[in-house]
């Protein structure tokens, strides 16, 4: 009788997930014992404590994440960038057309001012163009595939996929454990975020939120193709990034984290007049050392200014990556 | 020592869901027992039997439903159509600019060529704009609730949302007691359907996928709001449906469910090549003293031509109304 028992409360835990000693182990033990981490842990207890006022149904417990600089490193270029670069570099001596493109010649050679001239950028556009169009989406998740596999860090000669924060990936498995939907919401491109998403962080590709194209649908010898285009782009950053979580979500968010002014709208979207108990969180770049050290002036893209400005007046959580992080990159 | 082991017992089974009993009513009860239903089982006993190559991981079980005419009525407008007509309607009285105005008069009269005119079809554009735009999110959000709870069908003399189909709100069920993720992917509005999806049909708000507009986030009197319009305008309807598939969910569905030739595109993107066992299903409306029957000639939306032709060679499922369900409508 008492093996009985044994089996079937040994099923029942296992059902349940409450495997004795679970819980004993700090799942944030990348993160010091600081009030940043504080304030997200009694976060989450808050509203996942039943039978209180603040507690938020499982249902709408939506935790955003922006990518660049808040999930992975954005320096010295936003990964994405370093994609296009090489694979320019990669089609260039195959290509003479693409080769004699003055854009293309100033990609190549990092002349960034000649891209970004003109109100509408067009330099950068035209090399978006030639990287994200005109193939297939499958085509193009090759291509990122490839690139991921090749391509390495100039500062720390990993492929860019290992260039994730520990902290933050035990932050999105702590969310997840606790009944969270965890979302990327980026600046980047959701196509490109998505071949990775699930590998990398877990997150599925229905929850990554990010700049969008329009695609063309085509029968290609009898089979259903998606053809990439710029036609139309959703920029899912700054003002962008609340109705991107409008149209894509359909609900406010509880928890937004982000690391630059173009994450301060979707801060405010989460925590201002939300009905539901909410958190901000920002990261800061103070570590040199470890990671690099930005805020105003930024390598390329990061810039944190006014959101930062604004943390206190909203009582978001300022994450100093040197000082509350005690491990930086996962791998 | 009984006792305990009773409480156990039932602790176990409540938390796996195997409470005795269950599984012997039939889930598609307002199904005949014909083999359009058949094929419907079939394909989700195949994919979710273990062990067996055509085995798919419930990740990958989407199965997407277009909305008008497949899970609810579109006769003998568009339900949306009547809540644009209906709201003019309402304002009118207050409104004279409003009532003075050319195409919200021929909304008001039923005239359709008036509104349908020029390539761009500007009347209807600008009647869509009147009722869509202007307003914030949850503004609109109230506006579908109110008239929902005030409206009803002209023919059936019922509130709009009670004439969602039996037969396919058990399809629901079903599929997601076999771990389906079930979406809407709909020509109507996303903002439209989202008010009511997750009441009407169990469906959240995240698993809506429709036409959109863009919104411009404000801060108004310090609070965050979503401000609609229509800069740009998304249309998921023929072409535009696996490219919102793509765009929104981010996987190929292996079971898609429509009524139109708006959704031949988005049932050849799930059956045509995928590496996945899939399924394609129409509802034909063949039943006019229950329902309505039309196919190329329907009362407003609803065309079925070419998606039915393609049905035979391309193994698709085609539910004869009238004579594969016992019950149409579910309350």
């Amino acid at each position: 009788m008492r093996n009985v028992i044994a089996v079937l409360l040994s099923l029942l835990l296992t059902v349940t997930g409450c495997t004795s000693g679970e819980g004993t182990a700090d799942p944030l033990s990348a993160w010091n014992d600081v009030p940043a981490k504080t304030s997200i842990t009694e976060f989450v207890e808050r509203v996942t404590t039943g039978d209180t006022p603040d507690f938020v149904e499982p249902e709408d417990r939506i935790a955003v994440f922006d990518n660049d600089g808040t999930l992975w490193a954005e320096a010295p270029l936003p990964f994405q960038a370093a994609f296009v670069i090489d694979e320019l570099k990669r089609r260039a001596p195959q290509e003479p057309a693409l080769a004699a493109d003055p854009m293309v010649q100033a990609a190549l050679n990092g002349d960034v001012a000649t891209l970004l001239a003109g109100d509408r950028h067009e330099g950068l556009l035209h090399v978006l163009a030639l990287t994200h169009t005109g193939m297939t989406t499958g085509e193009f998740d090759q291509a990122v595939t490839n690139w991921l596999a090749r391509a390495r860090h100039p500062r720390f000669d990993r492929p860019y996929d290992q260039l994730t924060y520990a902290p933050q990936q035990q932050l999105l498995s702590y969310l997840r454990d606790n009944g969270f939907r965890t979302y990327i919401v980026s600046g980047g491109g959701a196509d490109f975020m998505r071949v990775f998403s699930q590998r990398v962080y877990g997150i599925p590709p229905e929850q990554v939120v990010g700049s969008t194209g329009t695609t063309r649908y085509e029968l290609r010898d009898g089979k259903p193709v998606l053809v990439k285009t710029l036609d139309y782009v959703f920029v899912d950053d700054k003002a962008g990034k609340p109705s991107g979580i409008h149209e894509f979500i359909g609900r406010r968010p509880i928890l937004a984290v982000g690391n630059s002014d173009g994450d301060q709208a979707m801060l405010e979207y989460t925590t201002i007049d939300n009905p539901l108990p909410s958190l901000g969180v920002l990261v800061h770049h103070t570590d040199a050392e470890r990671e690099y050290a930005y805020d105003a002036d930024p390598p390329a893209s990061g810039k944190l200014v006014t959101a930062l400005q604004e943390a206190g007046p909203r009582g978001w959580t300022v994450v100093d990556m040197k000082n509350d992080w005690n491990t930086v990159f996962a791998q």
